[in-house]
């Protein structure tokens, strides 16, 4: 069975052997007669796929011993209160606004501190990315939070500013939903990480966070038990019970990742994609990316046909090839190819046939 | 093939139907190409998973109009902070502490709202219900909130009180994680019931809030957007992105309700099976129940060995007859099977007469 190629920006594709195996497995996971999704979190058999997807995480991500892997509820959306509450003491946090979804923490955070927005690219459509040497940042803030890739726009950073070498001691917080596991992260110049699973990891419904040991134990008293960092780290993310079967899926995942050769091997594989959809666009007189390029996300590319009149027929013609969910984002309109690590190479050169294709038939 | 039968207090058994249709449908939902893993949740097809979702709980639980139906994350644990934070105004609330699940829900309260514990049944060991008419409520609660089953030691509300009638006006909260959709639920009588879904509903990481119109709009300003009643509930629990997998489990996990005959149908098969076990916990020299007759729960049975010496024979046992998951809480020591709607008369007949055998081999 050959299956569509599936674009969208989240939820979002999984891969075809870990679905395969965890419909084989639904009804009696490794012979224990159980559905994972029957098991008690506390039992050995969940314990086994907590560990493995433990550390198969931690080996894929690099991620140092002093830092926690924290499997959490909420989301993206979550954290940008969670966030605060657990780090901000009360005192001043920066904002790199960068596109809606880095806007959408600095505006939650105005409930738990004061947010000072030392960048915000609104005016240029968030389709740049000024040079960190520029940003004004506070004096000693809480934290400076940034996005790493913004979803909507398709802005990434291509490599995390360095705060220190900026003078600004404090931890940098990155929402790496949209990013995480497509590329190595430098851990040096991170003190959180967050992310949503359903773009890269797995299903939606799962959290995670990766965060610094120095920055556990900050919480505001109004922070609840289940999102305080240091209370869901010392109960080995089980303080609640955890979304378990989006846990083992997962795991799969990771696995997956590991059979491509790890996230060296998908950094190459999502440069080879991004590169070809962004060449066929940019080659083109029909389509437009309207992002500054070295600012372009390798994970997800918005681009506008020039005669917008055109959209249905395009969308049309994109499903009856089986290239599903190119629809872009309602509040920026046009189109969205979201090529995270389970969209094949294959996947994106079926895409450029069809711009090209369609383009043609359009001339 | 024949399954164990799964008697896990929570993430607890699924019914097989669920389970093998989930699997069926896991490549390719409905002539979809995706599996609903990878579906945008703003997308029709999610759209009709959810839209049925909640159009069969609320009928399933007969939930009148002036009630929003939410799906959220964090578990019960979450909503021990997101209740507060949403109704208390900052005013006291009043707690039944019944079991370990009420105390956890009115210490966490603390960090938003004085708290009055009305009851506190500690020194029963958990084992008793008072009646309401004897609970020293507060002059003017902001709220009070129970838990309508404790999973742990096994006691029950059969019967929700009736606040007006003991002149009290406050809306009645409770905690239903391990009795909803087990009886019909007096609405008359709650303004806000919570639950996490992994013991009746379906896969864990879903958390189902129940909440009446006029408590939507009083959160405190340091709740969270995403976990704000009034925003989930005007954004179609699509605030943030929703668990999807766990909503479309849960939904067939509705539809298999309606085939069993609703909720009238699963509760008199759930009395069954209730039955059947105590008496034959109570009928026995070896086994017993401490639960006060009136207070016992439907869903969870505990039940100690009066020679704990065996309760390694025991588990040994059962498992060697397919019989899983019968330990007890750590908290409190000895066996304790849930009986959810999920688990068969068959299994709760299988588990009688493990008890039975069991206690002739050890006479």
């Amino acid at each position: 069975m050959t299956r569509p190629y599936n674009f969208s920006a989240g939820p979002a594709a999984i891969p075809d052997e870990v679905l395969t195996q965890a419909a084989a497995e639904m009804l009696d996971w490794h012979g224990s007669g159980m559905s994972v999704m029957e098991m008690s979190h506390r039992g050995k058999e969940f314990g086994q796929i907590y560990e493995e997807a433990q550390a198969d995480l931690r080996e894929l991500l690099a991620i140092p011993d002093h830092f926690k892997c924290l499997f959490m509820q909420g989301g993206g959306l979550g954290e940008n209160a969670i966030v605060p509450m657990n780090l901000s003491q009360g005192k001043t946090a920066d904002f790199v606004v960068t596109g809606s979804w880095s806007q959408k923490s600095a505006t939650e955070a105005v409930r738990y501190c004061p947010v000072h927005e030392a960048v915000n690219t609104k005016s240029t459509g968030y389709t740049t990315l000024p040079d960190p040497a520029t940003w004004p940042l506070s004096d000693k803030p809480a934290y400076v939070h940034l996005c790493s890739n913004e979803t909507i726009t398709g802005v990434e950073f291509h490599e995390l500013p360095d705060l220190k070498a900026l003078g600004c001691d404090a931890p940098l917080v990155i929402d790496f939903s949209s990013q995480v596991a497509s590329r190595p992260i430098d851990w040096t110049r991170v003190g959180l990480a967050f992310g949503g699973a359903q773009k890269n990891l797995g299903p939606a419904g799962l959290t995670l966070v990766v965060v610094r040991d120095d920055m556990l134990g900050r919480a505001l008293p109004i922070c609840p038990s289940a999102f305080t960092y240091r209370t869901v780290a010392d109960n080995q993310s089980m303080y609640n019970t955890p979304p378990t079967y989006a846990i083992y899926v997962a795991g799969l995942v990771f696995k997956w990742l590991k059979r491509q050769g790890g996230i060296a091997a998908i950094e190459a594989q999502n440069l080879a994609k991004s590169t070809l959809l962004y060449e066929a666009i940019d080659n083109s007189a029909l389509y437009q990316n309207r992002v500054e390029k070295q600012a372009r996300s390798r994970m997800n590319v918005p681009f506008y046909l020039r005669d917008e009149s055109l959209n249905e027929a395009f969308l049309t013609g994109a499903r009856s090839r089986h290239l599903l969910q190119l629809k872009g984002h309602k509040s920026v309109g046009g189109m969205r190819a979201s090529i995270y690590n389970a969209m094949p190479l294959a996947g994106v050169q079926a895409l450029v046939d069809y711009l090209f294709d369609f383009e043609s038939q359009h001339a």
